[in-house]
């Protein structure tokens, strides 16, 4: 039987062999929904970058540059952390470069896995049975903040171990501490987050409707992967 | 207002600024619940060690000596890591020297703190007492599996924060994740931990013996805390 785990933080992932897994990068708000709702929308690609300068430089190269640091729009981008920037018409067809303070840490972390495929709650089901067809091992790797276990993606890794628990084993305790605090908090999950570290740090009108978005699950039946440095459906 | 943290892992710990915090060490299976019964039953004092030749030296000068690694007594020590070891007449009145794998590693890791206390089901209100009078920001320290989040030390955490958040503010996400997970699984804690990774490694008849005992809430009223090096009551 094939194992999932659970790496609460980028911080952690010196210690999960990636090698024979499928990695789930997951950043929640806004990373990750933003990837999932810009390419199911009609982006072309997008490229993350862990370094602002190297993503700026894309700009000459054609691509739309989108950026984020500290939960803010880097200043002179084309584009912030809403997903709602990512499903703008301007953005249809074209190729995206992006670099975020959490998201893109967690995707260079990944790149030595089997393949590197994006989860938020908009593709929750779709990543569920994508996973499950796939027959690998998986580890769900949360962006964190900083490094910290934040609560949205350690609740959307328990909510997708609790989705495909029953096909797989797992090795570690994350999934079932994930599961667990996902099975209580799940009647309220907007509630809950709003109560969270990162809403409360961000705690603007604007935020609050892309986190309510953030947390739909299943708008969007698409699973993106890395593909030559790209992520792409 | 002065807040919780809880770090589910040592290898966070650099994240956290410890030196304005009282830290609770948390390694229910077994040590700090090992620290806890014997302190409380009349041992001396419990002197940590990282390395394992460093704590058998100790053996020279009149220490009992008190190791594990993996989860299995060290062959010639005169302790292993079950509670009921520290609890046997031989122990009262001795200073015992111990290393664990993943116990002493925490509290190495906390000593540049306002204070170290020992936290363990068996002292979980004493030590909610202690840190509600304290009025001091309080860090509840995991001390996981080789740097792994483990489910006995979340839950623990989960439950000291339950305990006391009505008088903390939280700064970052965890507590609220521990706690949730904590509700969550509260009502069949035992259950729960012998489904968790490390119940399944050491899944022996002894050891089962350990584990309720070790999830056993309030048996002592005592706060184990690090003076020079030692913890005593």
């Amino acid at each position: 039987m094939k194992t999932v785990d659970v790496c609460l933080s980028p911080d952690l992932i010196h210690l999960y062999d990636v090698t024979d897994k499928v990695v789930v990068v997951v950043d929640i708000l806004r990373a990750t929904s933003c990837m999932t709702a810009g390419l199911a929308s009609g982006v072309k690609s997008i490229t993350p970058f862990e370094n602002l300068e190297q993503c700026q430089r894309m700009k000459t190269e054609g691509y739309l540059i989108a950026g984020e640091r500290n939960g803010e729009k880097v200043e002179g981008f084309d584009l912030g952390n809403s997903p709602f920037d990512y499903m703008d018409e301007k953005v249809k067809g074209k190729k995206v470069a992006v670099t975020t303070t959490n998201g893109t840490v967690a995707i260079e972390k990944s790149r030595r896995s089997i393949e590197v495929i994006i989860g938020s709650f908009l593709n929750i089901s779709s990543v569920a049975r994508y996973v499950l067809a796939q027959k690998q091992n998986v580890l769900i790797l949360c962006a964190g903040w900083k490094g910290k276990v934040n609560l949205e993606d350690s609740l959307f890794a328990g909510a997708l171990v609790d989705r495909i628990i029953d096909q797989f084993d797992y090795e570690t305790d994350a999934p079932l501490l994930a599961r667990s605090g996902y099975l209580q908090m799940k009647d309220d999950l907007l509630g809950q987050i709003k109560n969270s570290s990162h809403a409360r740090r961000l705690n603007r009108l604007n935020v609050i409707k892309d986190i309510e978005y953030c947390l739909t699950e299943d708008v969007f039946d698409v699973v993106p992967k890395l593909k030559d440095g790209e992520l792409v459906v």
